[in-house]
């Protein structure tokens, strides 16, 4: 086993800036979504309790939720890895749809043995 | 609501060829580790069934496990999101140990409200 070290600092570096987050459901365990957080986007999330990310299509600060649908997510925990370049933050999903197509998941296409992403079965 | 459409094709170009890759055990729902994929690694992941990563240190596909460690990941199932840029792989985890540091996640350091990463308590 490697020597393990008593904190990790956010590696922001590696990804340009940018660290994937992964949003999971606190009570169900559930992966909602995957989106990407800068440095500001992490000191907001850890300064509000509410998640923020950084749209890079929109190249900017992205509060979830915190437009006109309200659905915002509560962080209940954050976590980082071994190397600190990505993020777990387990959260309470404010109106329990966290995708803008309206489902409870962004990840609700599986693949099936021929590589076809399909709507998952119970979606 | 969006439309759905009823297949989804990965975008590997969003990401420089590569797209995150997220592992979660399919038993228990824990995040067990965030890796990245090419286009390669999916295709021998889909036809291995044991999860291929893609390196970006040492820039090859990465048979997680398949070296002496024999802690290979077995597929359950494969998803992405509503855009196509992340994965999700629900996985068996031989040896129930995804981290190179020995622990059974490499999500192991949690935020205090200080924002320092810390060993998580019940690691």
């Amino acid at each position: 086993m490697s020597e393990i070290s008593p904190t990790m600092g956010l590696d922001f570096e590696k990804g340009g800036g940018l660290i994937p987050a992964v949003a999971q459901d606190d009570e169900t365990g559930e992966i909602l979504m995957l989106a990407y957080m800068n440095r500001e986007s992490f000191e907001k999330t850890l300064a509000t309790g509410e998640v923020h990310y950084y749209s890079r299509s929109r190249r900017k600060l992205w509060h979830k939720g915190g437009g006109h649908s309200g659905r915002v997510q509560k962080v209940r925990a954050l976590y980082t890895d071994c190397d600190g370049d990505a993020i777990v933050v387990r959260i309470k999903q404010v109106g329990g749809v966290s995708c803008h197509t309206g489902r409870r998941t962004c990840f609700h296409y599986q693949a099936g043995p021929d590589g076809v992403f399909r709507l998952a079965p119970d979606e």
